[in-house]
């Protein structure tokens, strides 16, 4: 077996000797290679999607890993697993290209998110395709047999087949795409591809710092995440950061008689929502003190980028039956370059039927806070207490306890949870500006995204690395992603093949 | 078997035919009485409570129904059902006493609340006896033998052991000690139990019209809900009124990532909160214009009344830890002397563990508002409706369409439920000082409360027939009713005996 590996390597790396396009990889050229090959990457992405990835199924990530391992070694790429102790294994990949003077890191996640296969309308492991999205009423295909085509609007469903394995398979496709055209990479590419990015990435920084000098590189691109409503492909700058947090109010230790009690004892629900309304208005804008501090006013180059993002507004707020959007109906990319207070759920006592005429014992918000840069999560983390504190409660960490109580006229607990700053980097740093040239070439007309409304842990690798990273999504982004019936349109993972074909040949030439 | 009953009747009837005390049955008979039949009086009660009492499970409240006749007419009550289609029956008894002038009906419930019997510490429906209560490490009892007692701080756990089968129980067995006693009620008795309340009592009004002419009578005593904290007994001259309510906010029409589009899509979790903030301060006061309309001043003899009763706010507070209590720790008798808006449940998206990133697509409140005498039902739901609107939501009553979402911003529903307003009778009139006194004569001491925090159907009754109505609780106040493990407290059932002896032979001599 090992014999045979190496003499596939020998095999590719050979291959690849031949020089590289300066403008990149011809988009014909890939889609040439893809329509004679649809069959087998389809066969490809199936058979890694249909592996369970949730990251503390310990056995089937392994599994996961293996499988991913074995991707790479089939193409000649020296891998390897990254051992962290008590975390999945990051899977590692060597590519060099003879001749390159830079090496590029490709970051992606195998892991995805828990399910509820209830509401899946197939088992989110059996991987599935549809001639068209499931609430178009799309029609299960046979998957297409070696040398048959499947059309372009047709779509996988399965968890991960969008967030985050597409990426993988994309950029592993590129690769065959490239040895049949005879073409090698401009840079020399390693591959880091996590374990744990749904699991809120606990062991990332550990993992980079201890296996640094296997990343050594001048750069990384970080593939996940969804291209632009406009279907066109992006380029993103950064990310938001977050910090999520759990509130939870007191009132009486047991459910008083809300008619005996009412308006005697705290209602703890009328309280939270006091509370709430105090951290944010309708409006979105929140009114936390020192919550702005470090928020960077919007450059000339954020304005010119907005301007040159198609306008999928209107249209947006349709397809979610909205009448307006927050600020006015500020468009989004420039609602993304603020933070913002998200309340993403709230309990207290029970609704409808099931309501009983009670004070409830407790009331909880769960609210993430996104980031931009230069917003710092320890000092957020005070500002809210700051305000909490002004707002006449006790600030607890724990669940009080009697003597608490009874000391305290209003107590709250927050819990704070693993989180991360936002990051960006300027849009005409030399790499930034690389990776868009390399990309529009491949595809035509690109979306360049200051920053990502949702978090990715970018801001890990650039303290722990010190390198620019810059974020190449290619799903679409009505997948559905972190929901059931998360889908990939086919299309995307062509175009994906594209865009990656575009970086590998490209790169170089685009970066002085 | 019909003419067994009506020998029964006679003889019973026979024995009534004794003159009653012109200051009511001493409490020493009355003890006497029942330390000789603990063991058949918690028979009664535990056989009683251990059929299934929902009014929506028909047929297990038509053998309450037709257990309760039993009850009756084996006292030689003279007993019915009243029927009204699509409810469950009330069960009609008639007791003419020789001699008196007045009648008075007895009224009670005999559906209890829904159950969740996963709360419960026992079966909800198989009765318990326990040495104490169970958060003080209750152990079980045997029931007693014929002759022997138990302790008065035992505790019978079942639904409904309190509320509201207990009373029904102390009152047909104070009718036994009477009889043994050779002692007639002062007054011609009538009683009315309701198998609905529950159930929001929404058959009631078409069951007193239908049965007019039966239930001709002087006055109503309603036997429901809890004693004074301080474990005294007491009479209760009214009780608020309530209207629930259920709010609806809108936010998209699907889950949105609250990383890619927090801050562009409304939040409807934040509008809820905002917009409950709105309707009232964190100190209890409602806030919304013309809420307090008709809301009387606090009386002179209220005042007095309050002033009479033992000060329990210190100790209620502690037992459920709460550091202070509405509007500068002002007494409970005060604080249910005003409406209030109780805020009952929140519910938006997800908390802790399975909190997802997203905005929810809606947030839902459920609220009651309990009402005073002189504040209407319908001015305030228009009062409501209106500061909704002037909060800047469209009002709806059903779930909003997509062109109704496409055309207004900010959408609230609001779904009314039955309701009814607040009574209460002047302390001073003569039924309810006849009432008081001779409760007070019976047992000592007692509380008079203006008017009852929770709300029962009282309204319904005076509205319809126009008779003076009191409320006279036998029950412990901590006795977890509406919740799982309700409990009776066995000293409040033979003081219960106590009240009614009294109140059926003391009444006429107290009532000019």
């Amino acid at each position: 077996m090992r014999s045979l590996r190496a003499l596939c390597a020998i095999a590719f790396a050979a291959v690849l000797l031949l020089p590289a396009s300066s403008r990149g990889q011809s988009r014909e050229q890939v889609d040439r290679y893809r329509r004679g090959a649809e069959a087998e990457i389809l066969r490809e992405l199936a058979g890694f999607v249909a592996i369970p990835n949730l990251a503390s199924d310990r056995p089937n990530i392994e599994r996961n890993a293996q499988h991913l391992l074995g991707m790479l070694r089939r193409r000649g790429i020296e891998a390897r697993l990254l051992e962290t102790p008590g975390a999945p294994p990051a899977v590692y990949g060597d590519l060099p290209s003879p001749g390159a003077r830079r090496t590029v890191v490709l970051y992606a996640h195998y892991d995805g998110q828990p399910v509820d296969p209830a509401q899946w309308k197939s088992p989110p492991w059996t991987p599935v395709l549809l001639d068209k999205p499931l609430e178009q009423g799309g029609r299960e295909l046979p998957f297409p047999g070696p040398g048959q085509n499947v059309p372009e609007e047709a779509r996988l469903y399965a968890r991960s087949a969008s967030d985050d394995k597409a990426p993988i398979v994309a950029m592993l496709s590129a690769l065959d795409a490239l040895r049949a055209a005879g073409t090698r990479p401009s840079v020399h590419l390693k591959f880091y591809f996590e374990g744990e990015e749904e699991a809120e990435s606990a062991h990332l920084r550990e993992s980079l710092e201890r296996h640094r000098d296997l990343l050594q590189a001048d750069a990384w691109i970080f593939c996940d995440g969804p291209i632009h409503q406009s279907r066109r492909m992006q380029v993103v700058y950064g990310a938001r950061g977050v910090v999520p947090l759990e509130l939870t109010v007191y009132g009486p230790s047991r459910a008083l008689h809300d008619g005996h009690y009412g308006n005697w004892a705290p209602n703890p629900a009328a309280l939270l929502a006091s509370l709430l309304s105090s951290m944010r208005d309708p409006d979105g804008r929140v009114t936390i003190a020192g919550f702005y501090d470090g928020v960077r006013p919007v450059s000339d180059l954020d304005r010119k980028a907005i301007a040159e993002i198609p306008d999928v507004d209107a249209e947006l707020r349709r397809s979610v039956g909205l009448a307006h959007t927050e600020a006015g109906d500020a468009p989004l990319p420039e609602r993304i370059l603020l933070p913002a207070l998200n309340v993403r759920g709230l309990l207290a006592g029970r609704v409808g039927a099931q309501a009983a005429n009670a004070i409830p014992t407790e009331a909880r918000a769960s609210i993430d806070l996104r980031l931009v840069p230069d917003q710092k999560p320890d000092a957020l983390r005070a500002a809210v207490e700051r305000h909490l504190a002004g707002q006449g409660f006790f600030v607890v960490h724990d669940e009080p306890d009697t003597a608490s109580r009874l000391a305290h006229a209003r107590i709250v607990r927050v819990e704070w949870k693993a989180g991360y700053p936002g990051v960006r980097a300027p849009m005409d740093q030399p790499f930034a500006r690389a990776v868009a040239t390399a990309v529009a070439d491949a595809v035509g007309p690109i979306v360049r995204l200051p920053i990502l409304g949702g978090s990715v842990p970018i801001s890990t690798l650039q303290d722990t690395l010190g390198k620019p990273v810059v974020i190449v999504p290619i799903v679409n982004h009505d997948n559905s992603q972190h929901a059931a019936n998360e889908n990939l349109r086919l299309r995307n993972l062509w175009d994906g093949m594209v865009v990656f074909s575009g970086l590998f040949t490209g790169l170089a030439a685009a970066w002085p």
